[in-house]
């Protein structure tokens, strides 16, 4: 035969095996390589085109593998009948790209990034290694519904040791993130409970409440937390909470709102707490502070957490803990559903607990964000009075209170066109929108020889000086 | 300080070092080994135990996680301040343990189980663990919600080749299964949308219309596929369907029905296919016959498939394309949803396709299950004709038609008290129940030397003799 006619251009975004494997397609798709014709070897057409023979590999495998050609040992590649293959000739050059590319700005203070410098890559791998192996062939099918029992009991003993949580393995259901599992929660809750959500809140989870048709009343949170006398005048049946480190204002729930909280749910059967944990285990100033679901006598609290901010965000592993009287009413529900959890990611963490490596892991990294914190508010102190925070006892990010005769669009806007990103509180706000500019300030993605930079340069953009 | 009592007990669930843990938790807890107290050499302590440092360092290191002990460099571990620990003290012995343990038959003809001894580990190993690596931090974030552009550009290319469908990479969200993206589906669907189902159907997408509140009129499915006819009739405006391989019938939807189907979508601007292509991957005679969504011209089909059956069940990845008049309002609704499938799965699957190993392992199985199959039909033609055969074209499951005077149910009995699950098709009905016993018989859990010894064994339980 003669010589394929291939034109590679090594300044192309495709790669070049791609572009190999396009040309043939091509040539045999429109006819200019006939059934039965041999192919150039590897080797000879990897060294006519000056290319690896590796490369050449990949692109006669990808013909190979769908069908182009075919490969007989020791005697090479041949062009094979195309007319057998499911082949539909495009009307139009392919688009394989997608096209959003998100604008990455110089600094984000987004407060669900975290610190991904000091994730412990080593072990993770070694953990995923050996579960992906032979002998685990069984963890290819489905397992448990509400995730494999080694993940649950891990979670079980690290809930009850450092947040008080006394459930069994049982109780929990994992899941792809609080978001995937407060609609499963939602249902089983029925079409008649009513929502209490926190005002200002997380908007993730109260989308939640708005897609599957739930009412949800926002009730104001103060320097305390959640207005429970609100709530108690409200016609809600679940609140919504985050107890630990109010999301956004970074309050920590006192103690006489927690034993109200827990009083005003006891009081129905029908009322239930929904404790969201979400960042609970960076908890950096006075004494940890146990988890409502271990307080709780009447068995009304719904505890919810996630391995977001304490493992990976991407990891998609989340957790809820159902109070028995809930328990039965999910295993009725949701007999069909498969857990949304890979196994083995699920396995790979449980063992990754089970060795001791997560609370290592959560130790070293409330040292890592307990430093970020410190070199943060060192740097905001410097343009105290028109700069005060609050929120800094736990969690990966603060509140700020700029005292200035802008309101928050305006400084966020200034922030954006200086290539900074900040969050404004009234983003979260449904009702109690204040005048005053406050702006959550998440740190946890910020590496520590930026932080007092990208204070400066935030200051900078907000014309503020320091005192 | 004294030797610490502890006793061990080998023939225990529980691990040797949860027993230490344990112990010397409870020590502490009760006051007997008091604040400051120095513990025992790991050394010193393995060789009075009579077991390994590790064992002992991994109690220890549990301890330390907890804050139960300190380590101090080159002096030994201490016995810390427990008053500082949000340490709850259980009023009732801690229940860790899961109750439930599925109970496993010794033969199982599942349509869910796919062939787990062929899977390529050692690839899948490599490619997991070269994405796990500190380059690849970033990975840690979130990524695009609709899945991240790597592997939807690897999927793009991928169904466009093997299954006809003409999409770009910016049409398709990835998922954790069809479960999980068809109440996605549904929303943007709208609540005034009303859905077909086959019947005899699939459960487990049919369960989500019912709990998204959705009405679902079941049409019935003959040797052609569903009956396009009586989808007409009906006030059905978008149709579930499963072409390539009816579940649980096994059927291939005719050209001619296809034609129809294709031209009642094309009637309303609101109607829509939903094309299942749950296991198109693996057929095995006649010409592979392209999706719906390559021959749409109208924009009305919505494509979905996953990887459970050509790669794992267990990896909960799945995908959906959609035609781009709903492309709009899925990113309009779902601006603040993450995706739910862990970023690292995503990349590793991603780069497994895009060095074309997914193509081959798909070559691989498909002789794999084509090889079960004919092991299955040779043993079952051998008990004709009282056993009669269908959808075998494709798959991991065909249909048996059993000739008796007993019912499906007393069938399913008789096999189970034999060890033996098989699965009625009566149980995948809502309307057309048929009165002659059928059953799925799925293939692709069993092994090749098992296959003939499992029917033989059915046959036995159903006292069906060879002819």
């Amino acid at each position: 035969m003669e010589m394929l006619l291939i034109e590679l251009n090594k300044d192309s975004e495709t790669p070049l095996y791609e572009q190999i494997y396009q040309q043939i397609r091509n040539d045999i798709t429109e006819g200019k390589l006939v059934v039965g014709e041999k192919l150039p070897s590897k080797r000879k057409l990897g060294e006519f085109l000056d290319v690896s023979q590796t490369t050449i590999e990949i692109a006669y495998g990808q013909l190979a593998a769908e069908g182009f050609i075919t490969s007989k040992p020791r005697k090479g590649y041949f062009v094979q009948e195309v007319g057998e293959l499911a082949y539909v000739q495009p009307t139009e050059e392919f688009k394989f790209t997608a096209k959003e590319v998100r604008k990455e700005l110089e600094i984000d203070f987004s407060p669900g990034k975290i610190d991904t410098e000091s994730f412990p890559f080593a072990q993770w791998r070694k953990y995923a290694k050996d579960t992906i192996d032979e002998s685990s062939s069984h963890l290819l099918l489905l397992g448990h519904p509400h995730g494999d029992v080694e993940l649950r009991q891990e979670i079980a003993k690290y809930l009850y040791h450092s947040r008080g949580v006394d459930c069994s393995a049982d109780q929990i259901i994992v899941g792809s993130g609080t978001e995937q599992l407060m609609p499963l929660l939602i249902r089983i809750l029925g079409p008649r409970a009513k929502y209490a959500i926190e005002d200002p809140g997380y908007p993730l989870t109260h989308h939640v409440f708005f897609h599957n048709n739930r009412e949800a009343v926002p009730i104001a949170v103060d320097m305390e937390g959640m207005d429970v006398q609100a709530l108690q005048q409200s016609e809600a049946t679940v609140a919504y909470v985050t107890p630990s480190h109010q999301f956004p204002t970074g309050t920590v729930l006192s103690a006489a709102r927690r034993t109200a909280l827990l009083n005003w749910a006891a009081t129905h059967a029908s009322n239930f707490i929904i404790e969201d944990d979400y960042d609970s285990e960076f908890r950096y100033t006075g004494r940890p502070i146990p988890s409502l679901q271990g307080m709780d006598k009447a068995g009304n609290v719904i505890y919810v957490s996630t391995f977001s901010k304490s493992l990976m965000p991407s990891l998609r592993i989340a957790y809820m803990v159902l109070p028995p009287v809930l328990l039965k009413h999910y295993e009725e529900a949701f007999i069909h559903y498969s857990s949304t959890v890979p196994r083995l990611d699920q396995h790979t963490l449980a063992r990754f607990m089970a060795d001791g490596h997560f609370a290592r892991h959560l130790n070293r990294m409330r040292k890592v964000y307990k430093r970020k914190l410190q070199l943060l508010t060192d740097s905001l102190q410097q343009y105290a009075p028109k700069i005060t925070f609050s929120g800094d006892e736990a969690g990966m990010h603060i509140l700020i209170n700029v005292r200035t005769d802008e309101n928050e669009d305006s400084l966020t806007k200034a922030a954006l066109t200086q290539g900074i990103r900040v969050y404004g509180l009234n983003e979260y706000s449904k009702v109690s929108k204040s005048s005053q500019p406050s702006f959550l300030i998440g740190f946890g993605g910020l590496a520590d020889d930026r932080i007092t930079w990208a204070v400066e340069r935030l200051m900078k953009a907000w014309n503020i000086e320091k005192r």
